[in-house]
């Protein structure tokens, strides 16, 4: 069984995966015009990938690095019947500490102390009374899976009211009610931070657009660790220019690298990370895991364990 | 019964006291030098306090709107048997909340990405590998209090161990253990996050100086929500120089305002905010419930009901 490398592995962990039976690892450089045809697995996503599903009849598994797997060739893959396996999962602890990052940072009048720092004003009276905390405030969380799921526990462990948003409506744990998109949109327009963790679909892109922000009544605070193009990103300027929002907090971008000329990179009530919210130390040995898991299971019994991704769906 | 209001109380605050029996209000602008010598109660601590408690044999209770009391005049207050009352309780929320905000936005990549921001540096390959989530880190607390334990409470609830710092050493709520100074110090050097929330005391200045951060072998981030004068400053700068300390999430300083020619303004490894943490929207409710309370008390039993400062300790 041969395994394409485009993520990176430790010499420690091709040996581990060595010891599952036949496993040869071969990385994007080993690749020649005989043994591209006789790939059986993909661990990441890269350059060679799409040659490698056009000329390998063997291909039976994609096992992703990532959460998401929107920049992927889904009908294609479902047209080929190869599997494909994400990492989700292993996201939820990160981005739900990055989630509490951001909403501290706007509650507690860091965000503001920041801007005004760069003139060396010491305006803490003007910031202490505007700040506040967290516990009964409200978040309308847009995605309840496991990310969902992961900031609205750490959200209610302050004290705040949580509020997912699905497209079943139904009762998710650590979500003091769950409702679907259109009354969800009524909730974000009173609540006090906005937070987008869907999946990008062609259902989700440009959801939070100018229509959206201009039934924002409460001066949210949005934060998106999702997809950047479930945000329009011309929308979201204009609502942080004219208060429509209160700020943002934002790991994603429509186009990334986030361009030079963007007037995101000089707004104030911005907090802007470039696209790191999911990523940790551990990363790979937990992304690991998962490929270790999976690979096992094909080998045992033609399938891959966890993780699959419904290719219809999109996640 | 005369009270002198130094802080901040609305018309319907000030009704509310007037019912309590025969209380009357005054602010700074009413005091001549007839009625100074009938104060009974001061609320908040300002200019005229001192010619109040030298002038005034009626004096009995000083409410003050703060935690730490160290700027009042505590000898004296003892001499002239004055009761003083601080708003001890009310801050453990908002500051245990701002130090989450900078313990997440260190493990996050919050601060370098705000650094990376201001060259439109788009680093996210850099940042993301560096960061870490809370399970299983270590985070000393110097200071077991109200405070204090609110802090445990919150990072306990992220996963991360935490060791507090008493003068008795004995188990405190959320805590996984309670140490004495000494050892302290040795388990600070180990941590993750080192965090004083210590009042001030003869005891307590000066604490963390060079020997001090010169013993941190595990890089942690400093965090003080506690007072100023705890930290020699110029030793904390040269232990973030010299990479003692990974950063430091800052709210009090030795002088306030910070002085504009001080090298903290500038650093990227440092999140400064203008003492701002116990701040927040309802801090004036909040703190006028503790002044009825023990004006009430007063006025029924002689002596105040909560929040008795112990003059001989400080706090």
């Amino acid at each position: 069984m041969k395994l394409l490398n485009l993520f990176g592995l430790t010499a420690e962990q091709i040996s581990k995966l060595n010891k599952l039976g036949n496993v040869q690892v071969l990385d994007s450089t080993d690749l020649n015009s005989e043994n591209i045809s006789d790939i059986d697995v993909i661990y990441g996503w890269g350059k060679p990938a799409m040659e490698v599903l056009s000329k390998s009849p063997k291909l039976k598994l994609v096992q992703s690095n990532s959460a998401g797997v929107d920049y992927m060739p889904l009908s294609q893959l479902a047209k080929k019947k190869v599997t494909l396996t994400n990492v989700s999962g292993i996201h939820a602890e990160p981005i739900s500490e990055m989630v509490l990052a951001y909403v501290l940072s706007f509650a507690r009048g860091v965000v503001t102390s920041q801007a005004a720092r760069r003139d060396k004003q010491w305006v803490g009276d003007k910031i202490r009374m505007n700040n506040y905390t967290l516990p009964n405030r409200t978040a309308v969380i847009f995605g309840t899976g496991h990310i969902g799921k992961a900031i609205a526990e750490k959200l209610q462990a302050f004290g705040t009211k949580t509020i997912g948003v699905s497209r079943h409506g139904k009762p998710v744990d650590h979500f003091d009610e769950v409702v679907t998109d259109t009354e969800g949109t009524k909730r974000a327009a009173k609540a006090d931070f906005v937070i987008n963790i869907m999946p990008l679909t062609s259902e989700t892109k440009h959801f939070f657009n100018q229509t959206f922000f201009d039934q924002m009544v409460n001066q949210p605070v949005f934060i998106n660790v999702g997809r950047g193009p479930s945000v329009d990103t011309q929308a979201l300027i204009n609502a942080l220019n004219t208060s429509k929002l209160a700020g943002a907090g934002l790991d994603v971008f429509e186009s990334e690298p986030l361009e030079a000329d963007s007037p995101l990179w000089g707004m104030d009530n911005v907090i802007l990370t470039p696209h790191i919210s999911g990523g940790f130390k551990e990363y790979g040995e937990e992304s690991f895991d998962i490929l270790y898991k999976n690979l096992a299971s094909l080998i045992q019994t033609g399938d891959a364990a966890i993780n699959k991704v419904d290719l219809s769906a999109g996640y």
